[in-house]
């Protein structure tokens, strides 16, 4: 059966789901947009994206066409009319497509707003067992990372780069430390059993899954410091793990083909795996 | 009349055309473009813009569906079924749109092509008498500026910040130095006659006009030299100007405010864009 889409007010087939060529989403990369995951028919985490979705609009001063309560309910219509049980609901709003291509905001246009959904299962994922391999490359981004925007072709190239050497993910390297993955936070647990990960600012993305994961492992007396980390450091730490929201956490058991830690993943990535589930499920609406 | 647009392989109303909400340059900016200028009828310096088009792609690794000799031949169509005389042709080459969201490059999907046409009157411009106002912004663009990507982003936020402050370009600077402009190369004339515009390398796209621009100079024995140039030696020249597809050459009067020179669009900015002009009629095609 084909799946539905939401465009501009309506739900159209995925096939039909369609934008003009003069979007500024096709045209500028001038939209943002948030991922969130669906376990047993519910939106995992979402308010958090939602509040992402807004302070990154905010950003570029980009006006969402609805409130965040009425995208909430849209991204339920389409879970429902789509009967997706586990996957995810992809959201994007750009600045909309005004009657011809001038850099400049445009006025009195009104901002597109797209969503689909893609079934995947997360929790059953055969990579959460085996964990992933991850490479590494430059980080040349813009210094704007906090922007959850689509300009994403520097991530492309890096997960490109990570899915031809048979990697799972791509670390991004900036003066010698990581700042994240192509798509995901990343995390190490070093050998006095610290969990460490990239503090946030400019320099990456806020993740949802990060923050929440950052919250249960504090909740738990474990032990966080957001600070950078280089990939010396990761070789040496015990585990090394990477979290999104639709993988949730997963862990890395290589890098740049050398082994982390025991080359499977640890006991600390699979217990906070299991936290992450439970918090997912027992919060998603 | 109603325009036309290209959309893979159609001739359709500029309102219809649109391309899929999985379209590869609408979720990730995975495309290029070009914009090439027309004058009566005819386009300007298109070889050059089809051959940065064939290294931009080539630089991310994606296929043109069409070759340039079509793609020229599909211009002039869109030209001449919008009886366009004085504009622009816009295209834009994406990797496609698969069945799905993933960020490494899709198999067995074909690239799409979009073309559509703007009227400007580029030669009888009011901004080419007057010369515009410039203000500066700190260049945040990613690594890889000499790929003319749809990853615009951080050009759409500098050229409303321009926009806003009554300004027809912003200069973006980087360690003390001009780059470029949001979508224009940046010139100066110093006090000793020569013509500075910076070198060619990953921290700018590589201008068609502006390499026009400096051939022209050359040939006529005026002393080019490409190096970066800093806002403080800008406002000490005699004259300063952008060069763009759409704009040819235009005089910059001021700079956050301050005069360049006269404060007038000055005699080399003026004799440049007469023979940038000539050039321009002359090998139309």
């Amino acid at each position: 059966m084909e799946k539905t889409a939401y465009v501009n007010g309506s739900y159209v087939p995925l096939s039909e789901a369609k934008v003009s060529v003069l979007d500024r989403g096709f045209l500028f990369a001038d939209g943002i947009y948030e991922v969130a995951a669906v376990l047993d028919g519910k939106l995992v985490d979402n308010a958090s994206h939602l509040a992402r979705l807004e302070r990154s609009v905010g950003e570029i001063r980009l006006e969402l066409p609805e409130t965040t309560a009425r995208i909430e309910e849209i991204q339920k219509e389409l879970v429902a009319r789509n009967k997706l049980v586990n996957g995810m609901v992809y959201l994007e709003v750009t600045r909309g497509a005004d009657t011809g291509r001038d850099f400049a905001f445009p006025k009195g246009v009104k901002p597109t707003l797209v969503m689909f959904t893609a079934e995947k299962d997360i929790v059953g994922s055969p990579a959460a067992k085996t964990g992933i391999n991850v490479i590494t490359v430059p980080d040349i981004r813009w210094e704007r990372r906090d922007i959850k925007s689509v300009a994403l072709l520097a991530q492309v190239l890096a997960k490109q780069a990570a899915a031809e050497a048979g990697a799972g993910e791509a670390w991004m390297i900036q003066d010698g430390k990581v700042t994240e993955g192509g798509s995901s936070s990343a995390f190490i647990l070093t050998q006095d059993d610290v969990i460490v990960t990239r503090q946030n600012g400019s320099e990456i993305l806020p993740g949802c899954t990060r923050k929440a994961v950052v919250a249960l492992a504090e909740e738990r007396q474990l032990r966080v410091e957001e600070r950078a980390f280089s990939i010396e450091e990761a070789l040496a730490a015990k585990e090394a793990f990477i979290t999104s929201a639709t993988v949730f956490v997963q862990a890395v058991v290589s890098i740049d083909g050398k082994k982390v830690g025991s080359g499977k993943p640890g006991p600390l990535t699979d217990r906070l795996r299991e936290i992450y589930v439970e918090f997912a499920k027992a919060t998603a609406v």
